[in-house]
């Protein structure tokens, strides 16, 4: 659990690069053996891209480190629930835990369909959740 | 009608287009205004990418070219239905209307919920389907 706290910063770290850029503030890190493999934030402005999500960035960057295509072993830390299509990616990608901060109550894939993920995915969410919430909080009120 | 079953030609050129380099032959293109901007096939094994899919390459060959984010004056064409993943990405897109060829019966986004599209995403199934179909069914079983 401390790790997951520890890998959790990480991925917050991640989610204010992505605030800084002037991006939606999400984050993510993949770990594999107690070891970051992929990281990324959110870039959706940046790259005219509405899929280029946190964890669709930090998965390829994983799988690229893998040098193969799935991620059984290994877990991604994600600031915020993941949407549907990050969700499928994930299933894709077989990834083996996912742990995230807080809810999405929009697009959290929980809301669609748990069966979204591969059927042997862990989950945990709630991981340093308030840190995480209040840095979409700041930058969707921040907008208004 | 008649330009659909033209365009998911295109896609199924696409789909050959897999087929030849070893991939799971799944084709795509996205048209706007009766042109094609955006093309793409499977390539999940050539990338070592598990996100790799049709819709994913074209809807992002066709977000840059129209040099925006939104495609929803556009039309995705695609020879199976979409997985969760690009449906959820042509959620984000808001794909305005998305025409495929064959069902699929183990990842088809809608065997999930329908709702993982945008609401106004129209969709149309069943353009050329047993031609699609066949590819997939030929490319399964040749792997046995």
């Amino acid at each position: 659990m401390d790790s997951d706290v520890q890998f959790m910063r990480e991925a917050l770290r991640e989610a204010q690069a992505a605030k800084a850029a002037g991006e939606i503030p999400i984050g993510a890190v993949v770990v594999w053996k107690g070891r970051i493999i992929g990281r990324g934030h959110n870039q959706t402005e940046r790259l005219h891209d509405t899929t280029a999500h946190a964890e669709m960035i930090a998965v390829t960057a994983a799988t690229e480190a893998m040098g193969g295509k799935y991620l059984n072993d290994c877990t991604l830390y994600v600031t915020v629930e993941p949407c549907p299509m990050c969700a499928g990616a994930l299933a894709w990608a077989q990834m083996g835990r996912i742990v995230y901060g807080a809810p999405d109550q929009r697009r959290g894939f929980s809301l669609f369909s748990p069966s979204l993920l591969h059927p042997r995915t862990e989950v945990t969410g709630g991981v340093l959740q308030e840190e995480c919430a209040a840095l979409m909080l700041e930058f969707f009120r921040s907008k208004r």
